[in-house]
């Protein structure tokens, strides 16, 4: 007899770089397994070393990392774990991305620059990645920069329902802080019942390009509770201004709603002061302490990722998930 | 002595499908150069044959193909040009797409779809193409979809060049059709001199998601001449229902410009009767007599593609043609 | 406990392109299957969508495609399906070309041309496949244009098989149209018994090189039932020609049988008039009502295609189904 | 200033492994350049080591290797030499080989074999090689086998012009030594202008398959010179046999003609003793002294070699150098 | 209903080159499996042929080679199994190489040379293979040549516990022969307990770099049983010097072990009359009786391959097989 | 005419990241050309964005950046830079790795670790460097871990030259400071004219292996110079032991030279009290000002990069800088 033959078995394993381990856990707890142990650690100029402690041979392997500043670095981590995890015969790996990186840099907005987006795909193809898993992109086209299976959830599905339980939405518009999210808006509007949308438009001095001289406000919001959406909110500052013009315009109150809640440099500052009766995040990014104020809401996106990775792991419909986006 | 020692020279050679070979003829005219002699013919069943009938060993290609119906042939020819050359021998090879095919399919809509537009790249890649050039992408991600260097031209420039000839700019509205292209109607407002911007918000019942049940237009149209513009037309039946909306809404007058004419089926019909002043396209694709009337203005692409092709050969800048965008 | 376990699955799915519909629902009748649902339409300008209807996740998802005219439009629809699945996450992906297209384009008969059956087989891998089954390609070196396994299916044995049930044996000749398949015909020869062989011989006049000046039988005909074989018959014009000149040469009766009825044109009229008493093909290829004629025969290839998917996804072997060639 | 400029200059350069270093000296005199000096020996144990004793940064490397047994080795050194150039920086690498190596295994002739000619193109593409160039392959196909320029040099001619000359072409029959050549005896009956082929059929027994059972001459050979062809002679024992039935069936005289005169064990003493009056080959192969005989020609291919060498290194058209066929 | 269900089946199934069967045979009886048959032989002019005489479909194959000389023979054989088994889609394919041909040449010693060690790692991946499993790199570093898995087993562990059984390990020096392998000295000395280790110092003449001046042995040997230790011994050159230096400086007696028993040439003569009281060796060459004498013991490394392709059929930590170094 | 024709120029272009721009200015200065000025900049969340100001198109781009902390974010930023050249069309892009990162993970010490050194260079492959240059590998495998040319500068003959100018090189000792680098102290004791060498051996608790327990130096020290060398010190705990334990044994003194100064944490201090009479690095990495003290001697490596990027710009030899090591 020259076969020998077994049935093979099928295991989950869990890893999580050290960005936000909460959120990993969360995500395990859901899934009812371990994060599997490992030593993990800079070397004193920054180089990261990463083993596993576990044998990690034929398994369907999840790597999730989050991406808060110092982003690079987690990057890293994560493109390292992967390597690992290749040469160490794991039979599928999947990369979870709650926030994508660089995500903003999704196209050459002038000449000569990098499609960094486009790079981050490549290198965790490189890297060994089998397919990514990630939430509200940027722009829905980031999923073509990834030559296999991109799993891309709906954390705004999360928002929109918070929004619809806890405020009257007869009254309600929805505000994109600048053209280019319009189209947000009326995914936003048509799942909060078919309400109206505005945004903010930005004129700019020809003889002086990159200067936005003036906001208008495109569409009504007088008297009406306007909830300003977005994908991410980085610095505060586009949106803070958007909240305040509103209130000039006579909105009868302002809610924040953005996925990614990056929250640099002087945001909290702005966010809690800029009139917004409440700004709401998930956690795809950690949202410390110190970040948070009074009428902050931060929804966990763990339960989402869960189901999402049982479906991927038993071979099960991610598309029902989020009614066929996927 | 154990090398022989030359100088290389450089040979700029232009290759053109047959889907619309005016537009390759006046490019050459242009560059002053000739289209390379081919053989190009169809077998019975639709398999297609080229022949180049002269050296290309060493030249820098450049493959001219526009993608009206039937455009799976259209491309399938392209990629068979491409492979004749990179099999030939030609030393670089830059595919020219004035309108890049399945660009409307640039992610996933909904789960189990695939990404064409990505696709389409790859296809190029394979068959041998170092670069691409395109004109007015339906959205700029797509760029990232190519590995390598890709030129995107702006065909709106020269739309918005002609609109500021022949109209009073000071009484302009920019609109677009839908939400999703509000960002370029504020960039056609930059380059009309930061006239106002509206749009057109399709609200869909939420009990029957696919079908929208109202359109309601966001921005101020009322007495003033409205610059409906968008990247391609192909039905026409979205752009006359925002024109008849328009005027209905008091809009004193209403000029549709697009860059790619796709103008299928009900289209010319649709245009000429939907109460426009104007219907202005580029000629990226080709516009046969049978689909003009007397308001329609095809506006030549021919320069700026010849003027690109001069710099990519001579490595000069491209992004100059455009203020930096390539 | 850090991992999950289970047993993996495996499911067979089946996919139908828009070609020849009858043809897979007639393997995946052999197969006790259905064909997955799924949406696929044209836009105005000839852009394909695909969209399946039911989850494809861990799937092993076979591809089937016919090539009649409009070849590209059916190839391309059936990349962007593999595209699509690739997306969807199928485990392995299975391309199906009952009739391989681009297959006489093999190699450069003269400087500048394609190699287009090689960019056949790299689009499919581009675009996602893991695995080619075709039947009867035009040369078997065709195989090593992909890089992966190819299942290469014996439709001959199907035609020769037929022959030897309805024909006496023992007054046969084999002859092939032209010297490049005088191999075939004696492998058909060896199929039916070890009977003679014949070609037709074309003479070219060597001042003008691509003209035939004569046909010249070859071998032993005269009071003898030729059987006319090839793998394909495209418009029909050489094997019509092939069988006048074999009754003038005192041929007792003939007979035509070819793997693949593509059957373009004047074929029909040529085939039905040429004085052969049958003509005999398989349905790799659909031949429509009005192509068929009283002597014409079709053979389903449906069983033996049914009959290798079974043993892929069995992993069992399919050189047993045919005597070891693939 | 930011850049520094400067004119390329382009260098030939050519290197030849250690099987056949008479032809790359023949090549290089045609060329009039000298062979790249280096460093090449084989360790103990099999392994080979090379250097390059001068610099190869930038230069246009031919690398010309004849594959004689011990085929394996001559490969592998091939394939060493081709890493180090790449790695040296060598500009562009062509490997020539003037006999392909495995192109008989040029498809599965049943299952479960390798294809090794098409593991050998991806074998140099692997190693670094941008383009290929070899005479006569066993089948045109294997030029797809490459992903890049093949060039494919037409030995034949070479040895049909010979004929022409030294021989009465008015009493000619061009014969295949078996069905699969017959195409090939085609083009040299066109070459010799327009004479008749024959070819030898070989009968198996359908119960012992692998077995030759009879060989029959099909076509005229009595009273003509016979012209045996063929692309290769390995042990000369099919080749010896066709002579023999030749002769006994009437034919006036026979002469053999073969582009790769491989010449193992046997081969000599059959080809001397088996009447053929003149056997013909080209130095593709090396033909070492201890296997020529009296009526054996060889003729050079290095002018050809060296033609199409010069051809590439100018951009030059290698199609014209043999009407069209590359 | 779309699918057809089943449970995937897992098989290992063993293959074994020419080279060294005999370990081949040893290592299926470990496992208790056979030896998949198959037809391999050589064409007269060197060109290798492979088929498998049993369905491989779908299972999980290991290749087994060894690489005496002529080692490029070797390597070429395995190559085109691998490719055989990739066309008749074996599920995965990992390769065996006790010893990994060209691991001497694992960088460029000086300008324009190969670096073979990687090719090697590339030409195997191209071939198709999934994994390597190699024992004693001659450096670590070569494991990153390979784009996947690699699983370095460790020969040296069943050297040193010999050693620890049959001599004293308390009068013990480590040698290492020359400066490089001090490290793998190093690594005895803790297998061994912690004894002391020294190295031959070899120093050269400015003016003639290539030359050794002299060796002088750095570190304690008077009185002590000394290791000399290697990866590998090919010609014995360098090894019995340093046997014969150790005892002229009054080592009490000189063991020799390597993992790599090479043995070209003068190799037995060298170290049969050397000096050494052992020589120990482990069988991933073919050591023959004619290369072996009285002093020389060959350990098998069968049950260690045996044990790793279990794990790894098994999904089982390789790492726990030599305390976590794969 | 369907050519245009013209001469090719070339032109170097240099670029530099933000971790050195000190030594790219130097090396700038060297070669007489400017660096290509840039946008470069950091988002408040970490991710970098970089746009040059200069056309870039077909230019021989040089991309130097030095990697100390925070390195992942030096490597992000070139990788951009890279990423950045190929889409706007650079002709062939050289990244220049004066301290390549990660060179000490080049191979899995224990299993399911990562090889990042090779992740490193795949990751430059896959953003679009076409060639490496790099100094002083850790180890010179390295090279192999790049598929395309190497250029490796040795910096440690710069130190060496440096050594015998400022020392009486009779009375040497080359001291490696772990058993690992003994190969390079005697490459180093060549370049000083044959001193003798030693190293520092730790032996291991075979119970707890990971814990040195006792430092020998192996090699004469005694009343001599000892020249303790490293091609990097990054703590400095090591490399201050072994001068410390030299002094205790008798050295008459100690210099310590190294190639790349990390200096991370106590280094300075360390180094500075350890004893050692002079500390000699070159500037691969940045030596602020506040890690240096007294007795460091810093030396530039500008001038051998510049030398080593004028030779590739211009197809030189760089081989014959360092008498033929690249």
């Amino acid at each position: 007899m020259s076969q020998k033959s077994g049935t093979p078995k099928k295991n989950l394993m869990l890893f999580s770089g050290r960005a936000h381990p909460e959120l990993a856990e969360e995500v395990a707890k859901h899934l009812n397994v371990g994060l599997t142990p490992q030593s993990a650690y800079d070397f004193a100029n920054g180089e990261i070393f990463v083993r596993f402690d576990e044998s990690v041979r034929g398994c369907d392997a999840f790597v999730i990392q989050s991406h808060p500043a110092p982003l690079n670095n987690w990057l890293m981590e994560q493109l390292i774990m992967v390597d690992a995890l290749k040469r160490a015969s794991a039979k599928r790996i999947t990369v979870v991305l709650p926030f994508y990186p660089y995500s903003r840099q999704d196209k050459k907005h002038k000449g000569r620059e990098p499609i960094s987006a486009r790079l981050i795909a490549d290198l965790f193809k490189t890297a060994g990645a089998d397919r990514l898993m990630t939430v509200d992109l940027h722009t829905a086209q980031i999923q073509g920069f990834f030559d296999g299976p991109v799993d891309h959830m709906h954390g705004q599905r999360l928002l929109s329902s918070y929004i619809s339980e806890h405020y009257d939405t007869s009254n309600l518009t929805v505000v994109s802080p600048d053209a280019g999210r319009t189209k947000l808006a009326e995914k936003w509007a048509d799942d909060l019942g078919g309400c109206p949308i505005a945004f903010i438009h930005k004129t700019r001095d020809p003889l002086r390009p990159n200067e936005v001289v003036a906001n208008r406000v495109v569409g009504e919001v007088k008297g009406r509770l306007c909830i300003v959406i977005d994908d991410m909110v980085d610095t505060g500052g586009t949106i803070a201004k958007a909240v305040a013009q509103l209130l000039d315009e006579g909105a009868s109150g302002v809610v924040i709603a953005a996925t990614h809640g990056i929250l640099s440099g002087p945001a909290t500052e702005r966010l809690s002061s800029c009139g917004a009766q409440e700004v709401i995040f998930t956690n795809t990014l950690p949202i410390p302490d110190e970040k948070r104020f009074g009428t902050m809401t931060v929804l966990s996106i763990a339960p989402l990722l869960a189901r999402t990775i049982h479906e991927v792991f038993e071979d099960g419909s991610v598309t029902s998930l989020f009614d066929g986006n996927a």
